[in-house]
């Protein structure tokens, strides 16, 4: 690595190199405004998120080394959107003198999940009971230990419920195996609730960390981000801040770590992790005095760390997924005159809209409210992301579990 | 005006387009983004702050009528950065068609200061004493009336105390009268301090405020701004926003409006108007939960307004005006590094850095900070913006008044 990094010619500050031009892309490249730098996208399309509204914004594939160089050519740091770029491709990378952060040495335990659980049994930290698969008779040893339906996730690829599946007798367990050849077995969790821990990290070592906040999932995806956890005592969250630190610290993570969590009777377990702003945390744009879009550019550039303390009491982020506004028969308000609808009817939740096309399931936005009480923050967050998402205001949504 | 306005056919959003490529077109461009709008530029050169970082980028001169309606073309509506694109141009987009926020009707309130003059005297608000002037007999003629020196003002095209000269004789009107032709003549008045009043107002006629808040001048460049206003009694804060509501009604505003006003023993006096985002709201960006920015862009829409609650109980906004480190004999930390000590020393201060060349005097960012107390707020806001402009802290900054 040369010691020192290029900065822009025109502004004098960083130029951050970013693969991948989604919601994150997006929504980092609006803190890298506020910090006067410049945020160059490496986007599949033109009409993806990030590059929708992004002034230096490259087309290609994440997976071509080519397109790589050129994205890292004369930037401060590259760093990402997703983790799917291929290792070896970041190693070469770093050898043609790149600042890569995170660095693909750290990186790979958000790419592969039997890397990570490998990882998180050597440092002695709590997880599921797990192991590395290649035939139906490893399914049933594990299965014995456990007991069915046993989890089986492809070690990498997977994102928002993909790539997990809960088998219920060897026959499944055999198809998968056929399928996607080695898995990760997880013993179910009898657990309570998600969690997520973040925390941002920058090469000097300074570490700074949010309150710890439940994620709500529907389907696999993360419909609901309740910050903070609604009920953790304070004893479980520092626990879980601090497992979050040691994980950061250990691996060696540059920039945001989210750490997934289960939560049990007896504490927390790792599910998973991400080195990158995470959907857990765009409560944080308007929650806290940093977010974690501008946290993640700074602890990528070695900037000090901002103050991650929060702006209200409780804060709520819902997501848009695509529902019944999106499917091609809708006949009800468009976009533009549901927006207006929200507008009107919570003149203080916070809307964030990605630009994408409008697909059932699909990630399309998400929304932030602010106050004092949960349900009711909650309860305001919900109903605007669901009118937006299905076009319906319904006074009677009933929450999964009482907050 | 056609009936139903343009919208994007990628986003199915509004298309925004914006005359100036300013720093007030680039936080607009965040906001923008947030809300799933394509906010596009118009700009004069590539290295203008918005250009910077914006997709949508057109290039080209604001007084050219053939560059407007390229602009206009296609955009859900047409506003503005800086008031100085010509009367007449906004006139012919109307004609053709195209929706412009602030109509040219009401625009020319912020683009002419005797036409201002005259529309508030018939509006019986208050006011400076003023007159317009065309020859020496008519500014003698003036200052009898209200004694020396007189403030003489460019009707038209002046900006941060440009174009505003205070005159101590009849001598000195003769030469700017010679130099500039007609004038505005103003009384000099006896102020406290000077004012804002923001006001939003939309096409359905909707109005939204923000707390009156104080501008602290240096040069005639708003140097800090402080939200609320210190020591402002409710009756006067109060009446001030009731005279920006009725500015904005009477004048049909739509968009953002701010009303700088001069605070007097009695009561307050109009200065001028800006109509678009203006210096003295962009401690809303944090410190509210609707910004200017925002809600500028809800507002030439006809979106409903957002609300303007505050976030915190005091907000102060410092530009950082180009100093001795925009000196190009300046030897100490550059611009990066000392954005690096910022961060360190101020961790909860937020850095607004807009991508310009620096050059001693020009407004190159401001920085934003919240808290509870004004004396603590204003002193951690100065002083970090004093060390981004001068590259040095001075721990006994001098307030100009006891707040």
């Amino acid at each position: 690595m040369s010691g020192t990094a290029p900065l822009s010619a025109v502004t004098g500050l960083p130029v951050v190199a970013m693969v991948g031009g989604g919601q994150l892309a997006r929504m980092t490249h609006q803190a890298a405004i506020a910090l006067g730098q410049t945020l160059r996208v490496l986007s599949a399309g033109p009409e993806e998120s990030a590059a929708l509204v992004s002034a230096d914004v490259q087309l290609g594939d994440h997976r071509d080394l080519e397109a790589l160089r050129r994205l890292a050519d004369g930037a401060t740091v590259l760093t990402f959107d997703h983790e799917h770029v291929p290792t070896e491709h970041l190693h070469e990378l770093e050898q043609a003198g790149h600042r890569v952060a995170p660095g693909p040495a750290a990186l790979v335990h958000a790419q592969d999940k039997l890397v990570l659980r490998a990882a998180l049994a050597a440092a002695g930290e709590p997880q599921p009971a797990w192991a590395r698969v290649d035939t139906v008779a490893d399914v049933e040893e594990f299965a014995a230990r456990t007991g069915w339906p046993v989890v089986l996730k492809t070690p990498r690829g997977g994102y928002d419920g993909k790539g997990v599946f809960v088998v219920g007798d060897a026959e499944e367990a055999a198809g998968l195996l056929g399928e996607h050849g080695t898995l990760l077995a997880e013993e179910r969790v009898a657990m309570r609730r998600e969690l997520s821990a973040q925390v941002a990290r920058s090469p000097f070592g300074q570490v700074a960390v949010w309150p710890v906040v439940e994620t709500v999932q529907r389907d696999g995806v993360c419909a609901e981000v309740l910050a903070p956890a609604p009920g953790l005592s304070d004893e479980r969250a520092t626990a879980a801040q601090e497992l979050a630190v040691r994980i950061a610290d250990r691996l060696g993570v540059v920039g945001m770590l989210a750490v997934e969590l289960f939560e049990t009777a007896e504490g927390v377990l790792v599910n998973e992790l991400a080195m990158r702003p995470h959907n857990s945390g765009h409560w944080t744009i308007e929650g806290a005095r940093t977010s974690q879009f501008e946290q993640h550019l700074r602890a990528v550039l070695d900037y000090p760390l901002g103050s991650t303390a929060m702006t209200a009491p409780v804060a709520v982020m819902a997501n848009v997924l695509g529902g019944a506004a999106s499917a091609p028969d809708w006949a009800g308000p468009a976009l533009d005159e549901r927006i207006h609808h929200l507008m009107a009817h919570w003149p203080d939740v916070k809307l964030h809209w990605y630009g994408k096309t409008q697909r059932p399931g699909r990630k399309l936005g998400h929304v932030t409210a602010l106050g004092d009480d949960h349900a009711e923050v909650r309860a305001r967050a919900v109903a605007a992301a669901r009118y937006l998402a299905d076009g319906v205001v319904d006074p009677a949504f009933a929450f999964e579990r009482d907050h």
